[in-house]
């Protein structure tokens, strides 16, 4: 398997967690953000989205974070990372989708336009108020529960992590967030956890 | 199966599609979203997020479109909507993402600024550029297939049907998509398939 990532990027670092968690054999592209060849015509025929990360195995092409994590969990984690029941696999995806949206457009676009005065959509109080919802739902959510799906560490830690631990580079503190400070604890704690 | 939903809500719409689809018997909620009742203490206990639409089934709540589409088609559709192999599951995952970000947070939250003056995230024309980039990736991948994933329907079409119907609400015209019109066509006459 080969695995397009970007150094500074927190949607690589999801799959950097789980092909370390399930210590899956893989050969890693660098992929120049900085220069752009991510915007650049022989990536695009990777990844038309533009976007790192992706992967190819078998011939096969999958872009996007989450449909990485998916294709990695099924494939090497059978059904611990990622159930096939209906009741599992859904309550896995609201977080996957929690981190798609509030996380990604809130989080990270806020964090990217204070790191690099990219603003993609709005101001940085617009996305420190978009992602503090995500936040506030992980935060309950992980007052009742040790993780945040099915009682047990599953994609949906990786996809949620990278771009949480990054908040306060959106200039949001986590203190206000003792669970998830907690949280995070834990998953640094698993078997295999990369570093940022 | 009772289903939340809202009646002006293209995620909602997404779950009355499938519902239709695949003919499952269930009971509508109507969430009075004019009055905000989605963020009010009752719906807050079913959705922490404070969205609609959600599902809740033999006792179990899901929320999120996303996550409920997978619950529906995971229970009611075999693996025809939604198959469990890496590869099958990774590339309708690609399709349920690009539906999370560029067009909920592109397409969606523009045309809700456009109707409604809450601006979420950034301006109309952050939300429309947002949004093209899930256009041109949709554009693309329709020139060369009939469907977004896996040449069949599966859930990839509801996920990301409603917003894309909706982009002229966002004042981005459709015409210069022409796959993408044959696509919604194709989609409209699916046996079940739900008006909006």
């Amino acid at each position: 398997m080969k695995a397009y990532l970007g150094t500074v990027s927190g949607n690589s670092y999801k799959l950097r967690i789980l092909l370390g968690l399930l210590k899956v054999p893989h050969e890693v592209v660098i992929i120049d953000l900085k220069n752009r060849e991510h915007k650049g015509a022989a990536f695009l025929k990777i990844n038309p989205r533009g976007e790192v990360p992706a992967i190819e195995d078998n011939g096969q092409v999958i872009w996007d974070s989450a449909a990485c994590l998916v294709y990695i969990a099924r494939k090497y984690g059978g059904e611990q990372w990622l159930p096939t029941d209906a009741a599992g696999l859904a309550e896995v995806m609201q977080w996957i989708a929690l981190a798609a949206t509030e996380i990604q457009c809130g989080l990270q676009y806020a964090r990217r336009g204070v790191l690099q005065g990219r603003w993609t959509l709005g101001s940085l109080e617009d996305g420190q108020n978009f992602g503090k919802v995500a936040l506030d739902v992980c935060e309950a959510q992980l007052g009742k529960h040790e993780w945040l799906a099915l009682d047990r560490p599953t994609i949906a830690e990786p996809a949620c992590f990278a771009y949480i631990e990054t908040a306060p580079e959106a200039k949001v503190a986590l203190e206000p967030y003792p669970n998830i400070l907690k949280w995070m604890e834990r998953c640094r704690k698993l078997p295999g956890w990369a570093a940022r």
